[in-house]
């Protein structure tokens, strides 16, 4: 059985695959990626069992076969290969794998594909098409703000909620939330699904700059199901009710900030340098006379610094998580911002200038 | 007592200095560097009682002090200024430097310059005046393999030689050698001496593609002193004879192979996918009919290719540590390299197709 196709596709598909490989796994077969050969294509498929990833490429196979070939390995050499035409060989007797391309021969221990979780699929309850960069855009700008702790069942998890015209995306933990909307071109019916953090942002690395410009999204058997580029990406959802984002964000703020957003983030990266991990990485914020100023300290000396900003209303004295604070700044691109304040323990919201496309909030840090 | 610099400047020097600071030491004042001011200058001073890097400033001073500035926190304080104006002011009192830079404001806690360790010195034994880039040159194709093993002493070191017209770097350890000359414009008397691989490597990141054309290099008190672009560099030498390198090199090759090293390169990187460390790396080369042939072979399986060759004598099968054979011939800058050859257990040696600017030698791995 002889595959014919392209290295640079071949080691795309690949790499995608790999994105649900686990690098280590107690099965050997979980190491490797499943290969099905059509008469002109292949699929690659790599799973961790949560997240499964096939992506396709054209080939010209003489015949049908499906092996499980270890996934480092195999990318590895596939990259490496000295000529853009690849020819391979499956023998499903020695369940080796013969690899070949210019003057260069490999052969590689291959696995059954009999033990290689696959997921049968029912028809889709829901299905929907959305902007491919509009997708990416939510998870770069949302998912960070998830906890990272699996003690915290749902949080780990994104809000994926349609409604009102837009495809928001809501990630909370216990310091910090966000929220950001992105206006879908149709209407679609309103629906809310829990899809797990880490694998979002797995996926949103194979989500390329080019090829298809939408994506569809498919809700079945409780997972949510993505297809774009000729890869379908199957992600679990997360069972269980998800938080009321809405009711956290009413803050009557009594101190509102207009501030440069680049400015703010080189400033704290300043500040970074004088603060500890045992302090929670903490900054001040002393807001006065259209000036905010920053300090930081700790064990090995101290620093301040002043920046112009606009105050509308009260003077306050506010303490932060530096780290938390440069997450949310540097996932905005406009280049203001607000930050809407009342005391030194209600939570600091942050939002455009002008329309309610993020919401940001960091809760503060009790300053001694 | 006020310190005013240009943050690049003083960036720049601080980093110089710091190639020398341990970053952990039990002592808290070899973490730091060492600041001198004079009327228009500054000299910034790090060892690690080994290596003593100082490198000088302009800077407009109005006053004579020195401390101890932590070197980390300083020089990422420095690096993240939001100005290129620095003031600085030490208050010697409460061993506190100010730094003050736009808005900015900074205190940083230092030590006392009292225990810094400073090398007094003699008159120079021997002052030779070189080209910058031939002995960073030097390093590079040279060092690398010196033996990383302190308990191969001598061997941990470079011998830097002058005689013949040439400057010469000879560096050995157990398995392979790299021998690299570099011509001299004007004749000097011929001298010897051994220097360690790891401070020359630290001395060769900061030399600068800018500045000097030149290097003076002094030799005082067991010490080789490197003046160059404003840095002054103090390197202890090593006692004891070094290896007798050119009785190493006598091999009556029978066979010569004369190759494109970048092919060879790229050829090898694809074998290395395939072996494994516990068997030293092993790569075999099998030459034939003016075709080297690479193969390689672990548990997970195998690879071969063929490389076009002008070959001279005997047919050989040979093995080769991977890493070691890449090593050297990615410190070779010739389109193309011959390797002389003798059998499976004997020497390889490369040398460049006209000339004897380098040699480098590496012992072959027994097949089994």
């Amino acid at each position: 059985m002889k595959i014919y196709c392209n290295k640079s596709e071949l080691y795309r598909a690949l790499n995608n695959a790999i994105q649900a490989v686990p690098s280590r796994s107690t099965s050997k077969i979980l190491e490797g990626v499943l290969i099905e050969t059509k008469e002109d294509e292949m699929i690659i498929t790599g799973t961790d069992t949560f997240m499964v990833v096939e992506s396709k490429l054209s080939a010209k196979c003489d015949g049908i076969a499906d092996f499980v070939a270890p996934a480092a390995l195999f990318a590895n050499i596939i990259g490496k290969l000295p000529s853009e035409d690849v020819m391979m060989e499956y023998d499903s007797v020695k369940k080796v794998l013969s690899i070949q391309s210019g003057r260069y021969r490999s052969e590689v221990i291959c696995f059954d594909s009999t033990e290689f979780p696959k997921v049968q699929m029912k028809e889709p309850q829901k299905s929907i098409t959305l902007n491919k960069e509009s997708v990416r855009k939510l998870i770069r700008k949302t998912a960070f703000s998830a906890s990272a702790d699996e003690i915290n069942g749902i949080l780990t998890g994104v809000l994926c909620e349609i409604g009102d015209g837009n495809f928001r995306m809501v990630a909370v933990d216990a310091f910090r939330m966000a929220i950001y909307n992105e206006p879908l071109e149709d209407s679609i019916d309103a629906f809310k699904v829990v899809i797990p953090a880490k694998q979002l942002n797995k996926m949103s690395k194979i989500i390329s700059d080019d090829g298809d410009e939408t994506i569809r999204m498919e809700l079945v058997d409780e997972k949510a199901v993505f297809f774009f580029d000729g890869t379908k990406v199957t992600l679990n959802t997360m069972n269980g009710r998800y938080i009321d984002y809405k009711r956290i964000i009413k803050v009557d703020s009594t101190t509102e900030v207009r501030i440069q957003k680049d400015e703010l983030i080189r400033s704290i990266d300043r500040a970074s340098i004088l603060t500890q991990k045992e302090n929670n990485n903490m900054i001040k914020f002393d807001i006065q006379d259209d000036l905010l100023e920053i300090s930081a300290l700790d064990n090995q000396g101290n620093m301040n610094e002043k920046i112009e900003i606009i105050q509308k209303g009260e003077d306050l004295k506010i303490g932060f998580n530096s780290r938390y604070m440069m997450e949310i700044l540097r996932s905005i691109d406009d280049e203001e911002v607000v930050l809407y304040m009342r005391d030194n323990v209600s939570p600091c919201i942050f939002r455009p200038l002008q329309g309610e496309r993020y919401l940001y909030l960091a809760l503060p840090i009790r300053i001694n």
